[in-house]
């Protein structure tokens, strides 16, 4: 791909408004651009680090039985008022009407359209599980949208509903999600923490957090070093540096940004809005749910957060928007521009290349390069006339001179 | 993939309000879930349709150097006032305040969106040519939705937005992407014409709609048979049978679904929205625009309408859900279930299948299969301990019983 027509619109100087490194630097970087308070436009970089979040986070569900599709963001208030949410939620709902001047939201979430979708199905234990997602742009107006991602009005969520016969069977599959969610946070090379609020009541209030610690998170989590697990409550008497007494571990005290959760719905939703089955006992019972969020914005922001330093951006493996970043220091002589498209026409072959085609200076160019935050640059300069390119590991900032006949092999090595 | 888990729920009559044969259709399939007027659910069969077509759309622009990303629903008044066009859109255009009482509109189109967030980067001739585009719902507040998909209040499209410094520069990436829009719904198997106005005049006005000829469109087009154009103005004189004089072709009329559009927009939005930039000759111009949308869910109903009768649907290869559909008559004995399962495993390594796991009646199974619309199907029954599979080609109708170890070259033939 073209830089030139890739449109990184990248900025010496971040926002006024950019509080924290990764919000300041998505701005710099051409990933974000803001059109209203918390509203975002996410550019091509984003969009592609974006969609690989999703493919992780698609891949997980699907093998576990999961099963997508896309509901609509316009909620009539009818579904809203069976629910009893329409009164109870406050003004972080969006809420307009239709040329009838009838009442609509903009869905926060999904509870309300999933269930009269299924209502009528679900008729039979024989019908049940079922798991049902969403990736779909999400609505909250926040007082204070804040922090760019972290705290938008409008972003993007994976959000699942699943649906039991019984406690067991949504005990089932919420183990089932936990380790879906460690696996997508995991591949997307994100370190979580687990925060569990485990009331051990029957059909409700069992949740799990998945925090990305940070300097930036919006809330404080204390945690054990030594366990993946950070539990408020257990640890809330303890303070940063103290050794927890169950384990031995120190305890750390940092923000976390809260990147997923999973809920157990219980039956507050099947019974409000008559979503009842036929059990095997012949009896009609409302259908007990559970729901599972992702915030795929947010996931990208924490990503961010989590690989950068101030002026400068690596993105892990399975997210980057590219692989490799090919920068001529010159490309202008047609000779060359035709050796250099071979180049990168042969690399991509099996590499998503991109190609710094700009007429700028070499100093630009390597700027942007760190802000783009490809892994793997390869400077073409004055020596590729002689076969010799220049190789760096931006992982470890390892830089070397090769020769391109050892490309393939160098490249074959990273296991890119 | 399991029916069971897949969320299928066909239904035996379509519902009342539904007046054409795909919103029929799509319904009893259980492709689609009405939540209010023209807002509805894309289910999981009718999403990995909605994904085909994505897929091919991003395949077609992509290697013509168009670049994706996502804009927001929510758009500002302010650059909608500085548009003109708050003022001069209708009761089409939804409308909603929020906390703090400041306008905003759920975006019908981008024009105001992607004007905004080039016009900073395009400071020069050099930042040109730019193709955006970006795959996202869209709202309209129709007067009157109707026919399903067809006019919807909430509804998917593709919109690609483009940046040039000269009119021939405009020209140019015009004629890719009407080639690269002839393609997308080729592929998609979809039979479409050209309606062309082309009007000449220098800085727009010059738009192409494709159109998949139907019996139910909203437009009435005249066309001839031998051209592979449709052009209103030119046939108006001429009615259905008529010759047309230039060719020797025959007249056609017929209803057509607009599922395409691209228009030469000129400097109407760069002018009023001030996004200029420095021309080769140093001067300060409003950079020249097109814009092109293809309504997704639109071209999945009209693929229905194209691929079905009243009561059965096969999709076409490049769309369907599925490439095969596994129907055992029998899904309950463990020692069935288990080479039943086995069988799958196998197939789904070249293969997407969709397997009916039910616990229903033949009848029923069958009855679904006709509506989900796989369009090959392999009946497992009696004679599946003997090593024979019932094949039904649904292109062409064509049954056969199978031995399991021809089963491999019979589907490598069908070149699925």
């Amino acid at each position: 791909m073209k830089q030139s027509l890739l449109f990184v619109p990248t900025l010496k100087e971040a926002p006024k408004d950019a509080e924290v490194k990764s919000h300041k630097l998505m701005a710099r970087a051409g990933l974000i651009k803001q059109t209203s308070a918390g509203v975002y436009t996410y550019l091509p970089l984003a969009h592609r680090v974006i969609r690989n979040i999703e493919t992780i986070i698609r891949e997980e569900l699907d093998k576990r039985g999961c099963s997508e599709m896309l509901m609509p963001a316009l909620q009539p208030r009818d579904l809203w008022d069976e629910s009893g949410r329409w009164d109870l939620y406050g003004p972080e709902l969006m809420r307009l009407k239709d040329r009838k001047e009838r009442d609509f939201c903009l869905g926060p979430t999904h509870e309300e359209i999933v269930t009269h979708a299924v209502r009528d199905y679900i008729n039979s234990y024989k019908k049940l599980p079922l798991a049902l997602y969403q990736i779909q742009t999400k609505f909250r107006d926040e007082m204070r949208p804040r922090f760019g991602l972290m705290r938008g009005r409008e972003f993007i969520m994976k959000d699942l509903y699943t649906f039991h016969e019984n406690q067991e069977d949504l005990d089932r599959w919420y183990q089932s999600m936990k380790e879906a969610y460690t696996e997508i946070f995991r591949r997307s090379g994100l370190e979580t923490r687990i925060v569990s609020s485990d009331t051990g009541q029957i059909g409700g209030d069992e949740a799990d957090e998945f925090m990305v610690m940070s300097e930036v998170g919006e809330d404080t989590i204390s945690y054990c070093m030594s366990c993946s697990y950070a539990a408020n409550q257990e640890f809330s008497g303890l303070s940063d540096g103290d050794v927890c007494p169950k384990c031995g571990g120190t305890i750390r005290t940092a923000k976390g940004i809260e990147v997923g959760n999973i809920f157990k719905l219980g039956t507050k939703y099947s019974e409000s809005m008559n979503a009842l089955f036929t059990s095997r006992e012949g009896k009609r019972e409302p259908v007990i749910m559970g729901c599972y969020g992702i915030g795929i914005s947010r996931t990208l922001m924490a990503s961010v957060e989590q690989h950068s330093t101030e002026d400068a951006l690596v993105w892990p493996k399975e997210l980057t928007p590219f692989d490799l970043h090919v920068v001529p220091v010159n490309y202008r002589d047609d000779a060359l521009i035709e050796k250099v498209d071979g180049l990168v026409r042969s690399l991509e072959k099996d590499y998503r290349v991109l190609l710094d085609d700009r007429d700028e200076r070499a100093g630009v160019k390597f700027k942007d390069a760190d802000l783009i935050g490809v892994p793997y640059r390869m400077v073409i300069g004055k020596d590729f006339s002689n076969g010799k390119i220049e190789f760096l590991n931006r992982y470890n900032d390892h830089k070397e001179v090769l020769d391109l006949e050892d490309l393939a092999e160098t490249l074959k090595s990273l296991n890119i």
